[in-house]
C-alpha cells in the first residue's frame, strides 16, 4: 500500500474506486473499503480532516486522529493507495461548492454541506474515480453528494453502502468513542427509537414519541430519490449523533 | 464539423481544447477557434446561452442568437465538435459553484459569476478537454476560472485570448450590435480612456477623468497574479460594456 502525501505525487488511472474518509476508521469504512475492493482494480482511501465541514470549532478539534491505526485497517482491507494530505486549501481559496436544500442536518449545521460539497468535488477531481463509497448512515451527505454529481455532471458513479452497526444496535461512527460507558446506553435510544418507528402510519412523530428522554435536533423524512430513510440527530452529553433507517424504497 | 445537442451524444477525447461561448461569434471567438485549433487534435465549441450568469432578465432576453451563422463561423475556423444544449439545468438543479472575491464587476452584477463559475465547471466535466480558452476582454471572469480551476482542481488548463478590437478600438462584443452609431462613437470613449491611462501613476484616477462623458460602473486594477490590468465598465444607452488593458505582466 502507498502513501500519498501531495496532489503532484498522487496519479490517477482508470478503473479507481475513491473511499473519502476523515481517518478514525472503524467497521463502518470496512464495508466501504470492501465494497470498493469488489468493484474496482484499484482502491484509493482519502484520509483528510476537512476543516472546511466543522461548523464548531471545538468539534474539529476533538475529532479522533490516529493515522497509524488507520494505516494498518486500510492495508488490512487491501486499499492500495492512502491519499493523506496536510493540506487541501491553498491560500487565498475562495471557491465553494454550494449545495441548496440540505434538510435539517444542513439547518442544524450551517456550512457543513458546502465544506463536504467542496472537499468531495476536490477530491474527484484530483482521484479522477469511477466511482466514489459513502455510507448510509450519512444520508443526508449521500443526497447532497448524488445531487452535485447530477447537477454538475461530475463523471463519477456514487455507491452507497449499508450503515453498519454494533450488536447492540449503535450505527458506528467516529464520534462513538466519545461516549461514556452511560452515555453509549442512552444513546441506543436513537436506534431503537427509529427502528419502532418503521410502518408506523407517522414515523416521525412515532420516534419522537419512543425517544427516551434524548432531544432530538431533528427527526425527518429524507427522500433520496430511490428511497426514503428517517433521520433523527439527538445529543448525548457533549457528542451529536446521527443515524435513519429505510423506510421504502432501496439506496444504492 | 458535428453539431451535439445533448450530453449523453457528445463524446470525450484526449487532447480536446474547449472555446465555451454565448453564440453570437464573431472576431474575438474566431481567435479563440484558433488558438484552439493550434494546441489541440480536437476542438469542441460549446454555444449555450447561460440564463444562471444573467442579473438581469432583459439582458438574458435581448441577447442575439443566431445559431446558422454561428455554425457557418465555427465550421470556418475548424472547429471540430460544436456542443449546442438546449437546457443544462436539470429540474430540481441545487448545486451552485461560488466563488467569492470577484472584484467590482462581481459586484456590480450579483450572481453573474456564480452562473459562470457555475456553467463553466459543468462544461469542464461534460467535455473534459485538456484546455480551455478564454478572452482578455472578461478579465474579471478569467480571474474567477482561473481560481476556480486551482481551488477545485479540476484537471484543465487555462488559456487567456488577447482582446480583439474593430480597427477603431472597440473591443469586440456581441453586446456592440446593439449600439446605434452615435452610441458605438460614444463608446469608443472607453477603450481611449484605458489606453490613455497606461503608465499614469494613477491609472484609475487617469481613467476616470477622461472618460469623456461616458458614466463608469467602475474603473478598477485587477491584479490576475501574472498580470494586472486596468477594467472598466460603463453604459452607452441602454447597453453595457467592459473593456480592460494591461498595466503590468502578461496574461497567458
Amino acid at each position: 500500500m502507498k502513501v500519498v502525501r501531495t496532489i503532484a505525487d498522487l496519479e490517477t488511472a482508470p478503473a479507481t474506486g475513491l473511499v473519502p474518509t476523515m481517518g478514525a476508521l472503524h467497521d463502518g469504512h470496512r464495508a466501504l473499503f470492501r465494497a470498493a475492493r469488489a468493484e474496482n482494480d484499484r482502491v484509493v482511501a482519502s484520509l483528510f480532516v476537512n476543516p472546511a465541514q466543522f461548523d464548531q470549532q471545538a468539534d474539529l478539534a476533538a475529532y479522533p486522529r490516529d493515522e497509524a491505526r488507520d494505516l494498518e485497517l486500510a492495508e488490512a482491507e487491501g486499499v492500495d493507495v492512502v491519499f493523506a494530505p496536510d493540506e487541501l486549501y491553498p491560500p487565498g481559496f475562495a471557491t465553494w461548492v454550494v449545495p441548496e436544500e440540505t434538510g435539517a442536518e444542513g439547518e442544524a449545521r450551517p456550512g457543513h454541506f458546502r465544506g463536504v460539497a467542496t472537499v468531495c468535488l476536490k477530491l474527484f477531481n484530483i482521484v479522477r474515480p469511477e466511482r466514489a463509497y459513502f455510507g448510509q448512515k450519512d444520508a443526508q451527505q449521500v443526497g447532497v453528494i448524488r445531487r452535485l454529481v447530477r447537477d454538475l455532471n461530475v463523471p463519477v458513479e456514487i455507491r452507497v453502502v449499508p450503515t453498519v452497526r454494533d450488536p447492540d444496535g449503535l450505527a458506528l461512527s467516529s464520534r462513538n468513542r466519545r461516549l461514556s460507558p452511560e452515555e453509549r446506553e442512552r444513546a441506543l435510544g436513537l436506534p431503537r427509537a427509529l427502528a419502532s418507528a418503521v410502518g408506523q402510519p407517522d414515523p416521525v412523530a412515532a420516534a419522537r414519541a419512543s425517544l427516551n428522554g434524548l432531544e432530538p435536533d431533528y427527526v425527518e423524512v429524507l427522500d433520496l430519490g430511490d428511497a426514503k430513510v428517517l433521520a433523527a440527530a439527538v445529543r448525548v452529553g457533549a457528542t451529536r449523533l446521527i443515524d435513519n433507517v429505510p423506510l421504502e424504497g432501496e439506496i444504492r
